[in-house]
Parts: structure tokens; C-alpha cells; sequence
């Protein structure tokens, strides 16, 4: 079974070897007929696929995570699983942090995403229109606009997840996680968490 | 004379007694023909004032300032020489945050402002539009999608300002700054600090 991952705006597909992202319109199309697990956060999406793909299986199983957080996205759900113990960070759509500690999620924190900050910034002035410096140094005070704005997106993560979980171990997904993970020391990068979680989902295995 | 704040969304009037926030529209049409000293952040619009309206002088003084901060906004020039001394975040359309020490600009953070990430929430999921809480607590992760965007909203701000100004006295001015001050202990609202900058640049009085 083919595993996919349906974001807020793209679908991320997993074939047991490698990932493959595609926009709404193309997943739908090039995996129609294929027997497909998959999990979503667009209620649309979901009805759509409900009504139209026969082969396709929402996987959703919330009941094996521990948490009191309401309304926790599924996808969160599954990288909770995933992960187990320490801190995940997905940076897609939105930034969205969740802190495991020995398979409890203790709760968790939603920023908007890259592009969506860089959107906000480039509204409110021409000026604030400048690229997020992912190397950005954290121990002086910014003196440019380039630096104020990295320092106050990425540092904004960096302090608040340090704030609760500077021992943890740190992993980070999704499509900017190359903004997010020099931000810690020894974060580690990992496309295929989600689907980690969504395997444990299939098999109903708790943490 | 009359001071007015040009921003990058509306104009604040000050008569020596009262503040008053209009509209760029507003604000040209009502004080066309008073004699106003002020600065401007808009390229657009100072361009208008010079042309149209003869009365109104830029009083713009830079070099009052001392900072090697490259393109600091002229708002925030004002304020800094307003403040001499300590952090000034102003929650407007941005949200910036400047610190001064002994009449020494150190550098500062650029945020959107309040409206601007409400609205980068909406664009991504209509889950995520929710109320920024002002009074949410810090002490505890968020256990709901209201706490988890209000604690990354808020608790950025204060994280990364503590960081580097634990001590400080914190002044907040700008139309949010009913949702900055409670950040931060003993931090006072002044809405008058940009003027007190103003007439410093006016009177040439350094720090």
C-alpha cells in the first residue's frame, strides 16, 4: 500500500523507498487507481476522495496517541508517533511543534510557514520584502533589515522550543525543515517520520 | 506646530494635548493647510506631501541617532531617541522592537504586526483562525490550536526580547500594544514616545 501524506497544500506520497510531492490535482490523478493509506487535513480533499477513489483509506487512528491537546491535526497525530520522545518540528504550510516525552505529547506550537511570514512581511512594506537568512547568528543583536527579520522568524522557534525542551532531541520535517534544523544542535532531518506514524496507525502499535 | 507620525497604514496627529489616528486620506485632507512637522515611512506618500502640501515639513533627523544599523526606519529612529535608554517595541502594522543603551541604538527585531499574521494564519488553514489571547501563560505548553498560535505569536516576542534585554525597562506604543505590554513585567504603554522623539530631531537634542 502506497502511503500519503495530504497537506494544506500539497500531497506527499511514500511508496516504501522514496517520497514523491505532488500538488492536489496530480496526486489525485497519477494515484487514482492505486491502493492508497493515506491521512488529511483539508476536510475538501478528504470528502472529494471519500466520494471518487474507491482505493483510497483514510488510516486515521488518533485513539493510540496519548495527549489532552484538542484538536490536534492528524498529521501531527501520526508524527507524534513517529517520533515518540523529543521534539518534532514540521515546516510546511505552517510551522507546527510537538514535544513528546516517553509517549506522551505534552503539547505543542503553531507558527505560519516560511512562505506564508515572507507573504505577511512583503504586505506590510516593500522593504520588509528580503529572504530569511537560515544562518542567521543568534548571539548578536541584528543591525539590518535582512537580520531582524531572520532573527525574529527563526529565532522566535528557536528560543520558544528551547524554552520547554533544550535537552531533547530535535527532528524536523517538511518542505523548509532546511530553515528549521541548523537552528539546534544535532537536529536531524527526517522526510519519512509522518509515515512512520501512519505505519503505526495501520498496525495499531501505540509508542 | 502639529508632529505626524507617517506609517506604513495610517498617520498619527499629535497637537501637544492628544493623539489623533487617521486614515493617509484622512489625515492629508483635515491638516492640508496647518503647518505639521513630520516623518514618513511610505515613499509614496512623502513624495505627495512635498508636491501638494507646502505647509508640512519633513523633520527627519538621522544623524542625531547613534547606531550602526543599516536602513533603520525613521519611525524608529524617533522612537529610539525618544527612549535613550531601554527597549521600545512599537506594535503597529510590524511590530519592532529597538534597544537602546546609554543613548546607544544595539540593534533590534522586525515582526509582522498582530493583523498581518491573524491573516497568515487564514490564508493557510481556516482552522488556524483563531483570537490571539493576551493574556495567554507561558508557563504551560498549548493544549489547543488558540493557545498554540497565541503562545508562538506572543511568546516569540518575549523569548527573543528576553534574550537580550532581561532587565530592561520595556516600552510599548502602536495600535497593539495592548497585546505586547502584558509580555513583559512592569512594561509602561506610551503613545506619545515617536513625539518625544520628534521634537528631539526638531530641537537637535541628542540622547
Amino acid at each position: 500500500m502506497i502511503l500519503c501524506d495530504i497537506g494544506n497544500s500539497r500531497m506527499h506520497f511514500f511508496d516504501g523507498r522514496s517520497v514523491t510531492h505532488l500538488s492536489y490535482e496530480e496526486g489525485l490523478k497519477r494515484y487514482a487507481d492505486e491502493a492508497v493509506g493515506y491521512i488529511c487535513v483539508n476536510e475538501d480533499i478528504k470528502n472529494l476522495i471519500e466520494k471518487s477513489l474507491p482505493s483510497w483509506r483514510d488510516v486515521s487512528n488518533r485513539s493510540l496517541l496519548k495527549s489532552d491537546y484538542k484538536g490536534l491535526g492528524i498529521d501531527r497525530v501520526a508524527l507524534s508517533l513517529g517520533l515518540c520522545d523529543g521534539v518534532v518540528i514540521d515546516a510546511g504550510s505552517a510551522i507546527t511543534v510537538d514535544i513528546m516525552e516517553e509517549g506522551v505529547h505534552l503539547g505543542g506550537f503553531i507558527w505560519p510557514g516560511i512562505s506564508s511570514l515572507k507573504e505577511a512581511y512583503t504586505s506590510i512594506s516593500s522593504k520588509l520584502s528580503v529572504e530569511i537568512d537560515s544562518y542567521i547568528q543568534f548571539q548578536e543583536l541584528p543591525k539590518d533589515t535582512k537580520s531582524a527579520v531572520s532573527f525574529a522568524t527563526l529565532g522566535s522557534i528557536k528560543r520558544v522550543v528551547e524554552s520547554f525542551a533544550l535537552k531533547k532531541r530535535v527532528v524536523v520535517t517538511g518542505g523548509d525543515a532546511s530553515y528549521i534544523a541548523p537552528l539546534f544542535e544535532d537536529a536531524k532531518i527526517d522526510e519519512l517520520l509522518i509515515f512512520k506514524g501512519m505505519e503505526k496507525m495501520i498496525k495499531e502499535e501505540r509508542c
